[in-house]
């Protein structure tokens, strides 16, 4: 058993690492800390965890975090920057699910993130936590910056084709769809049921803060890494809970490579992908609460667009399962363990 | 590890059948059946089970299922009149799910169900799987007559007040609301998302199948058992996946009971049913995808009328939760094992 | 064409009364204020409204106020209060869509909204504008307390019944389920989307402070009006934007009456209220952005217990609506101008 | 007032066609067809019509038919084929919201259809209707074939665009998404509320049936007309009733052009085309129950590919709204009348 503290536990993140952790068979939760609610019980907030959790709220403290193996930060980006560096120094290990540390250029999450970046020194010991790439470097890794839930989802569709060089790498274009909870748990008039539900909108089509993180790790993924790398993204917002669902579009420079046998040796033996069979196609639900991602490759009329489509939960495999993978790398957990649970459908 | 069979395993009530033996630690599912899609791999129909499960549908067989310990019902009324009594020959025990065993009168069960009576003979053995009532009697049974979904939610609410006649028990209401998953997986015109979303409405208003089932079941739960038992319970279809709410009404014939403490001691020790402390009162979305029940009280106004609500998953401890949770019992595992999850909040 | 005035047009009723008001062919909206939205154009917070409504939020204020033949107050409780007199005194025309005006018990009113009730004198001269009771009254008013949407619902569905002193109107329980809109457009994260979706609740459980406006209404129906009411009220927070659908209960004292025709006859020459045929029960949907209610009753199997079920849209015939339908009245147009058009369906 | 008639009265675009015909001012509804429901009254399926509509569904019939002024067909395609014959030559204006019409390529057709073309004769005197393209041959049109829902949102979004040769037109890609409505209302477990609710996907992604009329329909539009069209469509299916979001991509061939001004003087004299302010993007709600179309451009990080976002309702300017509209046209009625309602928002 390890022990583990969760800093920012009252939004959608911090609830669903509880969610996970809490089954989990090898793991004690034992800080939780949120500023808001210090000296609330969780399970008064997330009423699902009422006679599974003890935890009380506390005010975030380095000395009571240090005492635990793992801390995840579940928190806005800016307090991990505060709160790690005493951490690390500690040698505790760090898993950070906020943007923190995804971006290795400072000044450029400095211009997306709009304020000075609180923790240059620790970026080149940060590594992205994207498993299915970074595997061995997250098994000796202090200090995880866990990806965001759009890049998993986008990166996860177009590694393939990146890492072989197959398509026009500067006119790639992800249409991309997200349930509200990736909003997080928020008092906006934007994200009420009312205004939410039986719509659907474009947001942040000029830009959004995802968008340098996934050009970054597309363009290292790229086995000529010199091909610059260009991604049109567009979010839109679903009314739905849980899910993301991205479209991928890209134009193929090869026309004879045999996509399917392509992702299906790719992920062949990734515990965390599944790569559909040619002509289906995967919906957000047959992911709801589980780790798992699921793919599919098409080319309409057999022209030279290729089409990738692939969904995650993006509070899970797009966020707190992904922090609880990186974690059994880590601790050298089987990388399934407290993640084998079915998708809930419907 | 128990070996188990699935009859009628492509409905909503089998996919979660199959959710939970297949997380189930001491339980191998070694037949499923389904005539409709005989041949046809599980996983091919619920793409969450991808990676999960290689079972293929087979067409139901009492021989194959014989070669179980426990064969579950997860099939329209009528059916497990059928083929029970073969399995029960050969000493095989059976959790019906469906409403074939529920109602010990054949008669009033004919009336409701207006089709013969399959099974008259084993009306005897059937032991109604509510463990909340019936633990001892579940030890010991080779049929379980698993309990409706409203009916669950109806009866948890209303015994503390029934067994401790506290209640005019022939003025009992019970306003009622499911999810559409309690509807089944029918390609009906009635039940498609464009008819059922934005929108709220009764139904079987003037008489739905569970009430005799309610009605026979709170009779029996009387410490006066001669007292009749008349309720009025009224459905509604909810706009929602999973989950059952129950809103129950009833004169109190005596205002000095502590409402708060007999239902917390009367549930103080059951695994599946959470009373909320006073003053809170519980959501569907509380008990998504587990097991739990949820329960509150309260006499609005101080006045003679108690309410209380009810909440449970109905695909759950409304149908295949419910199941799995007999089984243990049955079987002497802890009447927890693979039922630990939480419930899936948001 | 007469000239209108909303006082408080951001939230939910406001914007439903632009919709219908815009529509109007005898209206002309001259004034609409916002304090908080003060110098921005209506239709770029509604888009909705682009292209047809070319009015400014302004700050509210008696003299550009008094320029309108009809003032409609779209505003939270309290607000009323302190606008009110100054209008009423310049001769002008109010309908409050508001609770100000509503419980004719100033202290009563205090008890429930926790604040000194701020217009007393006025009082008297107010009265509660539901046209099915008081339509001879409100063509004559000055002063229009708008019922509020369950309200409207419950005294539907009840009217018949206590007008002709049929039950037993101190055990009458009204199971009641709103749309999301009803709790108006307020950044609280009770209200959002990955909160609401997908779940169900009920709430105010305890005391909701619609209970007294029903309870004194209902008094004052009965045919004897010493008889005492008394309400079980239990409102539910339904997942759909739109619509309340009221579930009644109440014990009949006369078995012989015939209900059916009771409910056709006293509402034969009502134009927004509809009683289905026998057997069938009305969908929120049925009524979704029209003025209509429609009721069904039935006697679930010939016991005395009489269940009445009611549907209304709560922006419309729970409020806006219902404010244009008194507006008609008092301006002597036809009681259905602008608001003739057919609910939305699907 | 003119005479028209429905046949296909059964499904979303019938019922949608009612809501908009019966409150028009010009229009009586004398003939409406099912061969399903036969003898049925029309409110006794659509309860929203109780009270506003005495019609009862016939068998088409082509005298009866023949006896309106105008006919529309909202039934699925092939119908089309085999009744507007003896209906066209009797001189009767016909507007088909099927696809019988719209590809003017038979062979075409026939392809994706998956059957003879049934009345290639009428093909060359088949207006597509869309007003802010066609409008002057509609007014002298006797025969309008509607355009289906994505090509009117997709068409409308790239005019602009294609009509001055500004993009690569071998390179566009439409990444839609559709309410569920647009599935019609048939009885597939596919369409369940079960099954779609709180879900997303992608389907038909290998070839829908709009592409063909898409790409005619594009080719037409540009300056240079020998350019070759290409378009990469893929369809999703959102968890909503109505509505459709098209999110459009193109690679600019002159960056120096000024997008916004280019679509606001495209649409400055449609009342059915909104352009929204730089900025700003449109919601699916924001045109509900409207004959609206809203637009928005964008370039995002000044690269060159275009993005352009387009939304509609599926069941009003993407079929019976759009066929009023042309009704209004070849009639020479206001081409608004009955068709100037608000949007419904909430």
């Amino acid at each position: 058993m390890i022990s583990v503290g969760v800093v920012g536990g009252t939004g959608y993140t911090g609830i669903e690492l509880l969610r996970l952790l809490l089954n989990h068979p090898r793991v004690s939760v034992d800080v939780i800390t949120s500023r808001t609610e210090e000296g609330v019980a969780v399970a008064d907030i997330y009423h699902n965890l009422r006679g599974h959790c003890d935890l009380i709220f506390s005010a975030p403290d380095v000395d009571n975090l240090a005492a635990c193996d793992i801390v995840f930060f579940a928190t806005p980006h800016g307090v991990a920057h505060q709160l790690v560096p005493a951490l690390y120094d500690k040698g505790i290990k760090v898993i950070d699910l906020s943007a923190d540390f995804r971006i290795k250029d400072a000044t450029l999450w400095e211009h997306w993130y709009g304020q000075p970046h609180g923790c240059e020194s620790l970026l080149p010991e940060a590594v992205y936590g994207l498993p299915e790439v970074n595997r061995e470097a997250i098994k000796e890794a202090q200090l995880i910056a866990c990806p965001g839930c759009y890049p998993t989802a986008i990166q996860l569709g177009l590694l393939p084709l990146l890492e072989n060089d197959l398509v026009d790498s500067d006119n790639l274009i992800a249409s991309a769809a997200s349930g509200i909870s990736g909003a997080g748990r928020q008092a906006k008039v934007d994200l009420l049921h009312a205004e939410i539900s039986d719509s659907f909108k474009a947001y942040a089509v000029e830009g959004h803060r995802h968008l340098p993180e996934i050009e970054q790790e597309l363009q290292a993924a790229q086995k000529n890494s010199k091909k610059s790398v260009k991604l049109t993204f567009v979010p839109h917002l679903l009314p739905i809970i849980r899910g993301i669902h991205v479209t991928l579009y890209a134009n193929l420079e090869d026309l004879s490579v045999d996509l399917q046998a392509l992702y299906e040796k790719r992920y062949a033996s990734e515990p965390f992908v599944d790569v559909m069979p040619q002509g289906f196609f995967p919906q957000t639900r047959s992911v709801r609460s589980s780790n798992m991602s699921r793919l599919a490759v098409a080319r309409p009329q057999g022209r030279n667009t290729v089409v990738v489509t692939s969904v995650i939960d993006n509070l899970t495999k797009g966020a707190s399962g992904q922090a609880v993978q990186n974690m059994n790398i880590m601790c050298g957990f089987s990388e399934q363990e407290g993640l084998d649970h079915l998708a809930l459908l419907p």
